[in-house]
């Protein structure tokens, strides 16, 4: 039998309960074993839940209970479940965790933690909520140089695009609504602002490279400067808008950045709508491939997390080795970055074809006070340079 | 070190030896140690090429050298692929197939053998090429009853009907054009006829239930059938049409089959094309799932081979566990599957609301002659029947 506690009922946590109770059988016959949640940490009570029975408020019960074989850590952010992982590690346990925070800022850190105590750390539910991508990367597409990841890994933001293309609405009514489904929080900035993103794609980066990509070092630029006329221009391109987090691997360089993309509606990402998330990676050998399902949501991400904590009770006693070395790598700088951007501007097209030479113009009914266009490709830093020459009202890059 | 011996020097054998040389350095760091090809196996020679100085013709010297850790069987076909794997697992090699045939047919037996003798099993790459599907499934979705599966498996058939769609041409012609770009074999018809998409649908089916799902019992339609003027219809109806595998896993029941459906261009494998495979899944807690990418060629299917190679690589005296006894599990009757139709018909439309009740015509210009229709959710078994009823032309299911 495999003890499991469990740090944190909030939404995630009560859905890891949920999961392993509901799918006992499956699990115990995948696990090899019978897997029991022996603990749940929190501060809270929870008078008239089963869960009462096994709350407990301290975690050094758990940590010190020679028992419990795997922590599960679904409280999010660093303090206190940092210093709460590090130290099960360090007591031979392994933990499973969705923790984003944690694990971009701590990662490397804590495998090889795991690695020295012959235990396991893993993090499939930190990135793309229920979708497999983690696991995808680091077991399976084993033989291939990755050079490119791109994904949409936000479902607030995917959403809000979504439904600003679907119905012609602008962002803000868009975010109120979503506020009150509860698809995005009172304080929306980590999900619009893309900084959710970011720390999912330095996750991902951090793997792809096995060394420390950190977060704070990637461009990062959100949703919220998209307009319904914005969506409009993509609709009449026969594309859509979409945020990515994305890194290219050039020979010695890597670019990652996390921004709105135009692209055709037959991108391989293009028909990830609503909450749901979806991750593209290349490989020189397998090509392009993708990775689609929900990226958020109690149900999904505690179904990544318990699909840790039967890997875990697979691999008691033996390490899964995880190339993530705290060795910081220097990304490429952003400004040499290449790719066409679709541009609207308050000058003339004498103005716009003197600055960038040939472009593709774009219309819109009903517009007709601006130019619009998209360029040829072009350096992030050229783009700058140039568009200083017009008079901008707004840009977004794109795949096209 | 870890000695490989690839049996057959085909398209997908030349492509293992060229993707372990080409990405040595990644392959050898991510397997925790170097990985050579000691040996490759064929009945031909190949003067010229490098492969000469470790080719032998004899399965033997393979078989009885100890320093062989891992054997790659990449031969295709039951024989004698069947007896050479089985007796490297006897003998306590690991063993990486690309071969559908053969795990159709024997998988939960050498399964069974590799556990045995403490070695593994692995073939990621008999279903969806590169796409690393398996893996998904089996040591991914652990936590999920999964209740569908439902994949675009057979590159060929989705080249022709991409084609078909995207030229309106009809099936001999791109046929035709296929075969001369090397996309179809000469004797089309394991990949026409569903034959190759029936073995994987099995394979999966299998891997999902833990119990042995014979390909021969799988209700098995192929794509001979569908004509342009199909096509134009499903285009009408916003819609496309892709040669589905599928089980659907209800209480106690399972339903397979291979069949052509009429599927709508935003459904999330409308966008898979071209040589492209998709895979579907449904899980109680993760909800919806796709994986997509290259489902055969010569590096994509090499890519999940040497994947599989890592894995045994780093897996050496421990059996990964893979739920697949050998029991056979009883299909549920096709007749009682429940879908839609879309059937075309000589007959009235007084006599097709006389029959099915109320149903949603289909019209498409030049087309005066015939009645085109989807009906409402209905058995196989009530739809033979009552088709009997009208004059019918041809009819695809549908997931409208």
């Amino acid at each position: 039998m495999i003890n499991v506690a469990v740090l944190g009922y909030g939404t995630v946590g009560s859905g890891v309960v949920e999961v392993i109770n509901k799918n006992q059988d499956i699990v115990n016959k995948r696990a090899g074993q019978e897997i029991k949640v022996k603990y749940v940490l929190d501060l809270r009570d929870f008078p008239g839940d089963p869960v009462q029975e096994i709350l407990v408020h301290d975690y050094n019960i758990i940590l010190n209970d020679p028992e419990v074989d795997i922590v599960v850590e679904v409280m999010g952010g660093i303090n206190p479940a940092y210093g709460f992982v590090k130290s099960a590690l360090e007591a031979g346990k392994s933990v499973a965790t969705s923790n984003k925070e944690l694990v971009a800022a701590h990662g490397a850190e804590l495998l090889k933690v795991a690695k020295n105590n012959n235990v396991n750390f893993l993090f499939e539910a930190s990135v793309g909520g229920g979708i497999p991508v983690i696991r995808a990367l680091i077991r399976s597409l084993t033989a291939d140089d990755i050079t490119e990841i791109t994904g949409i890994l936000n479902g607030t933001t995917n959403y809000i695009l979504s439904k600003m293309s679907a119905e012609g609405s602008d962002f803000d009514s868009v975010l109120k609504k979503a506020q009150e489904k509860g698809y995005a929080e009172r304080n929306p900035e980590a999900d619009v602002e893309g900084y959710d993103a970011c720390r999912k794609i330095a996750i991902l980066t951090s793997l792809v490279c096995g060394k420390q990509v950190d977060y704070q070092d990637i461009y990062t630029e959100g949703i919220t400067k998209i307009t319904d006329t914005d969506i409009k221009y993509a609709k009449a391109m026969g594309c859509t808008i979409k945020l990515f987090g994305t890194s290219k691997f050039e020979e010695d360089k890597i670019y990652s950045m996390v921004a709105p993309f135009v692209i055709p509606t037959d991108h391989v990402l293009g028909n990830v709508n609503d909450v749901f998330n979806g991750v593209f990676m290349h490989g020189n050998m397998l090509g392009d491939t993708m990775f689609y399902g929900k990226g958020a949501g109690k149900l999904p991400t505690a179904s990544a997390v318990v699909s840790d904590v039967v890997d875990e009770a697979k691999h008691m006693g033996k390490n899964i080795m995880t190339i993530w070395e705290e060795e910081k790598i220097e990304l490429g700088n952003i400004l040499e970055r290449k790719c066409k951007f679709f541009a609207r501007v308050k000058s003339s097209k004498a103005d716009v074809e003197n600055t960038f030479g040939a472009v593709t113009y774009v219309e819109i009914p009903d517009v007709t006070d601006e130019v619009a266009f998209v360029t040829d490709v072009i350096s992030e830093g050229d783009f700058q340079e140039k568009i200083k020459n017009l008079d901008l009202v707004s840009r977004i890059r794109t795949t096209l």
